[in-house]
């Protein structure tokens, strides 16, 4: 069976990882919001580190009320727009529909499975510099794997399907075993990086190369890790000197959350802060300084 | 006994309490240092809301090396020049010259100590808002109390012989019993605006005005005073509250860090941050937010 894939959200992420799929002839369905018209016209523009591409024509649909139910839906939606999520989907939606968030934050599975609890769902974590350059042109800079973990139904089969698709389509992609161990990991990098490069409107090479700001990075990684330790996600101390290096090495990079800030779009503030804050507080650690970067981020976004 | 006092650093803080002290016709001497040829024409002009006033003649000197030995010396520095006072002070001292640093911060009179064992010192502690606004003119827009404790040496009876002249001259002045509870106390201020101000580019009025940041400041206040407590210095919890409500009162502010900053000149990283949060640690609380206020700063500081 051939799987037929939504993409909500078809920006950066879905606009990149459907493109890929659709690149590769699976039966893609797009959804666009303000670049409907533009896309119809002139179709999805990838230019990629691993081959420049064009989805054209293209299924594009300015309404999930006009798309085919699907098998799978790939939300690529920044999470700040999450709440749209029960009024979107529905009309995409067999009782066997896999929903999938490609997005950065932790409780976002939850509170979708609030709304929507017989829907198998699952998470996925993309490991990608991409960004949208233009009416629908994505710019594909570096690395590129997704990582998926299930939520909610038994969604082992249909994973391993995705996978052979994403996999011919040129996207490494691996299966977690932890939905919450993976969220989690993400967020060793994703702390630090994303709220810092915006309260301190820098990227992360400068946060590096300064000593003080590399040890605050340090101190927020070892943050998460404490966290997570209480929240059931084990992450070994090493990792922390994995994303260390793994920083050093990548170019001059401005996280998801400084492109909002700067294109003065809302920030992911409480996926990635207050969540994991409270998650942790609830299990009886105290993310001070997570905490006190989400407050920082907080004051920032009301005066922006 | 007419004291004679000599004012190191006729800025904000030693112009404006320099300046009362010749007003009420002490015998002071001012070093200056750009402002000298200026200050020697023009004299000393200070706008207060307490009522404007300018020294004129005034006891004007570019070098402690041509000033008079005094029997107090005050030093209205800035606490990021302190390396330069055991070459500047010598020629002002007696064996019982007091010297009192008028500085915010920890750990400044033990340095001075190390490096004048035998000479008294005690350090103050301004309750003002001034300003200088251009070559010896002083702005003082609010407040102006001072308190002072004894560091080294038997200075009881010439803080008195001070406490007298200031009041003469119209400056409220305490005299504290433990000038390390003074000193911690004055950091339940200082530790959250100064150092929010610059690294949020905000003032007094927004950081209290913006729930995320009241709670920031509140955080950072209790910090302080968990790490007071374990450094022998006990300060009451209501304390918090008595600072808030005082803030919440003032006229919109720039702390001192924040027109530093915004002049090019160099924060008090060090006195104010570095010196509370190591002292701390080596009684053994650790200041993980107002650690983290120090390593933004310094990264703000390394990019200015």
């Amino acid at each position: 069976m051939n799987l037929k894939y939504a993409i909500v959200g078809t920006g950066a992420i879905g606009g990149y990882y459907g493109g890929r799929l659709a690149n590769s002839d699976k039966d893609v369905h797009f959804l666009f919001n303000t670049e409907y018209e533009h896309v119809n016209q002139n179709g999805l523009r990838v230019d990629s580190v691993k081959g420049d591409f064009v989805i054209n024509p293209i299924n594009a649909y300015h309404s999930t009320a006009d798309m085919p139910k699907c098998d799978v839906v790939l939300v690529g939606l920044k999470s700040t727009q999450n709440h749209l999520l029960p009024q979107i989907l529905p009309p995409l939606l067999k009782p066997d529909t896999l929903v999938v968030l490609i997005q950065n934050g932790l409780g976002l599975e939850g509170k979708l499975a609030a709304a929507l609890p017989n829907q198998p769902i699952a998470g996925a974590a993309a490991f990608i510099c991409s960004s949208r350059v233009g009416q629908g042109h994505i710019r594909h800079a570096d690395y590129g794997a997704l990582n998926i973990g299930t939520y909610q139904g038994d969604n082992q089969n249909i994973i391993t399907q995705i996978k052979n698709d994403f996999e011919r389509a040129g996207v490494p992609f691996t299966i977690a075993s932890d939905l919450n161990e993976m969220r989690w990991r993400k967020l060793v990098w994703n702390i630090p990086y994303n709220g810092l490069t915006v309260a301190l409107n820098t990227s992360t090479d400068k946060l590096m190369s300064t000593p003080s700001t590399r040890a605050l990075v340090t101190d927020l990684m070892n943050e998460v890790v404490d966290a997570a330790s209480v929240c059931d996600a084990i992450i070994e101390r090493e990792f922390v000197d994995k994303m260390l290096a793994m920083t050093d090495r990548m170019t001059p990079y401005s996280p998801s959350m400084k492109l909002d800030f700067d294109n003065h779009r809302p920030m992911e503030i409480e996926a990635i802060y207050t969540n994991p804050v409270k998650t942790a507080l609830t299990a009886g650690y105290h993310m001070r300084k997570t905490e006190m970067l989400e407050q920082e981020l907080r004051f920032i976004a009301s005066r922006h």
